[in-house]
């Protein structure tokens, strides 16, 4: 720091990380692990997954000795190997949390590291989730500092302020002073990258996962002397304004200790984009009035905002499209009656009765809706019509997730994921995790016992990736953000 | 691809890259091992600089089996760390190659993964170094293409665009075909970091050696595949725009083939900011002329542009300051008749003489001489003045090293770097490159026989980084651009 001069934004969010304790963040214990148990939920959901096999098989060789769990698999891999691959599979569906004030998904480039890290040096739970709560308060407040226009310029927001995250987390986690937890978030500002171009490619979940390997390196690097500058964030040619942001300081650094960030956390009940969950919930009520009569319906017209038209008015060819179409939520929840991750399989795509159904959707726009509530009404071929309407979606914060939800939705991910183990052990851990001793039981736990359906697996305990088929030929898909 | 689209700039370069052969790039081939002969120049350099010793540090209980050499050192890692870490060295003094129109250094993110990757699967010199001029080739067009804004707003050019060269040559060399290449230049876009704000820290040689690494990933990925958006560069919430420019793609795709950009390479003859030489090659030709009589100096005046005076007119307290600084250029140059690397240690910053004669200097503006040009007058004491003037500096296009030049170069390096054994073998190697059937040859010369001269090294042969005595608690400087 030059003399005269306020420090730099860094030391200043070091300093409050370096000074919490558990007390000051026990406040925030409940929603974390709610948090970290929706990460568990949606990484095991996905373990399976070809992007998954494929990073797995790119990173094996180059990990050294294999101290840390891959979510959902038999396989292990050195800290920052697993971080970089969990990241990924917990971010997969865009299934993973969400803090709504800036669309990062907080917990996927911040638990995947900070857990690695943990289980690989045997550190307590309550170190790991205090990290995590400050490791989120970072990656969020800097999400603030310079949003909204930072993701609309095109840029990938959890993968970019996700590397903050998850430096200040693991600098913690290692016990790093204010100085060394200043430079890791410094050096996080060298590494921050992911574009929105890349959203419906895999190559979108290389910055995922580079933002939680990437804080963990930071962390390691910082440990052993690197620095950075005192204003790489907020500095004339540093991350903020090199990125087309003037930071906003006060959302940056205001009110620290006071305010925090994973108290605005959602968990989404299905996967799909956020803007269609309350399509979905109308139809769930309508499906109950109908009382079975699906076949008689003659036309399905749901109303919403602009936002609401402008991204899920399409035709639906793969399950990419069906994840952000009106028409695919409406005609499964109405259909179907559920909105799961087996509703937006290829298999749901092309089943000939939901494409019928599809095809009697209409959108319409109601300026009179706000974003993120729906009105969906229901002719019948009688002449009757249904009506209801949802102002806030089940999962926002106005109507968040209950704990039982989040459980019943890690059984439901382990299920469509392809695996045959239940997740009883992980669900009462995550709740125990302030008293355990050591993360390593937890993380083991969190690999299953290897039994894999025979429906996406490859029903061996014992193979790990490089022995699985390959799927190098096939396109590895990711998903638009939903 | 989207229908009734032109292809994309990724796959415009995947294209020219996976159809070169060596018959199409052998014409650049001397000068690319130049540029080649020049990185390991440096790299032996800087080798047991303490940046590096701690980036080993950090690095070695994360890599996979060793195949890969660590330059001028004993120790080895596996391809994506020995990137890592020898792209660092090769940078840490900006002393590598510099690409004037954008001011990248080629070398360090190409040469350091294609000459990794080439040791740990014994491929020929020849497809070592058809990769690496195509990767430089991508690299400085990718830049050429966001020039000069792009630098200017803060992003380090020769990490952002370095990982885009990185990996088309790694993809080429690995063998891809076009929509594979296309797809590792696509993923690359979703890694490409590094701030400006943090060049005088060593934060800069983690966005040095992330380019170098993650190139090599994004092949890797690809490979597995890791697929991209076709317009990952120049969409519309591609690379490009999010970083904040508007792309001139007749400048990044004009003309592929037919001209070069290595072709435009140069190499320093001086660790010093490189509108510093024209002083430097001044001082020595009034030196020559002063026959011994420094004693008698009265005043020493330097003109030049506006940018020598802003970069240049400064108080000396550090080697950073002195790579900088108009008046230790000129005062080194006139008392000792070199300005290499020892020119530029702590020992000859606070050298009694040379702050002497520092006092002396003066800086003035002379709007007449273009940037990087100085003309140097001294006063002596008995009334008689000397006058130089240089228009074009030694290691510029203009006046560019001859190949004795930067085999000297890469002796003094090596001497200065603290190793004690000579290049030769390295040296031969390079000019023999395209008839080396495997590169593990070249890369075990490179990495010496562990002698280390006690001033500098460990004195032991084998002793590895994780043995050496421990930097980590003094603060690990880097470079300011040069």
């Amino acid at each position: 720091m030059r003399q005269n001069e306020a420090p730099g934004a860094s030391a200043t969010l070091a300093g409050f990380v370096a000074g919490a304790a558990w007390a000051d963040v026990a406040a925030q214990s409940h929603e974390a692990k709610r948090s970290i148990l929706n990460y568990f939920a949606t990484a095991l959901g996905s373990a399976y997954d070809p992007a998954v096999t494929s990073a797995l098989r790119v990173v094996s060789p180059f990990s050294g000795a294999a101290t840390s769990a891959i979510i959902g698999r038999q396989d292990r891999l050195d800290a920052l190997g697993a971080a970089f691959v969990n990241a990924i599979s917990a971010n997969l569906l865009d299934f993973d949390d969400t803090h709504l004030d800036t669309i990062i998904h907080p917990a996927a480039p911040v638990a995947a590291p900070v857990l690695a890290l943990a289980e690989a040096k045997a550190m307590s739970g309550r170190d790991a989730l205090t990290a995590f709560i400050l490791g989120v308060e970072v990656e969020c407040r800097i999400g603030n500092a310079v949003s909204p226009g930072h993701y609309a310029r095109g840029w990938h927001i959890t993968s970019t302020c996700g590397v903050f995250g998850a430096a200040a987390a693991c600098a913690k986690l290692l016990g790093l002073p204010a100085e060394g937890i200043a430079n890791a978030i410094g050096i996080a500002a060298s590494q921050s990258a992911g574009i929105v171009e890349n959203l419906p490619n895999a190559a979108k979940n290389v910055s995922v996962g580079n933002a939680a390997r990437n804080g963990l390196f930071a962390a390691l690097l910082a440990e052993q002397g690197y620095d950075a500058a005192p204003f790489a964030i907020e500095g004339p040619l540093g991350w903020a304004r090199a990125m087309g942001d003037q930071p906003d300081l006060e959302r940056l650094l205001g009110g620290l200790g006071k305010s925090w960030e994973i108290a605005k956390n959602t968990y989404k009940p299905y996967p799909a984009g956020i803007v269609f969950h309350a399509v979905i919930d109308a139809c769930f009520k309508l499906r109950a009035r109908l009382d079975g009569r699906t076949d008689a319906i003659a036309a399905i017209n749901v109303h919403g905002s602009a936002l609401l038209l402008a991204r899920g008015d399409r035709a639906v060819r793969n399950e990419r499209d069906a994840r952000v179409s009106i028409h695919h939520c409406a005609a499964c929840a109405l259909l179907i009656g559920a909105a799961d991750v087996a509703e937006f399989s290829q298999a749901a795509v092309v089943r000939p009765d939901i494409v019928a159904l599809r095809a009697k959707v209409k959108a319409a726009l109601d300026t009179s809706l706000p974003d993120g509530a729906a009105r969906v009404d229901i002719q019948l071929a009688a002449g009757e019509s249904l009506e209801e309407t949802v102002m806030t979606a089940r999962g926002s914060l106005a109507d968040p997730l209950s704990d039982a939800d989040i459980e019943a939705k890690l059984r439901d991910c382990l299920r469509l994921g392809g695996t045959d183990w239940d997740g009883e052990d992980v669900i009462s851990a995550v709740w125990r995790l302030d008293g355990l001793a050591d993360m390593s039981g937890l993380m083991r736990a969190s690999r299953g016992n290897g039994a894999v359906s025979s429906e996406k697996g490859t029903g061996s305990r014992e193979e790990s990736a490089s022995e699985q088929e390959t799927m190098a030929s096939v396109p590895i898909r990711s998903e638009r953000r939903l």
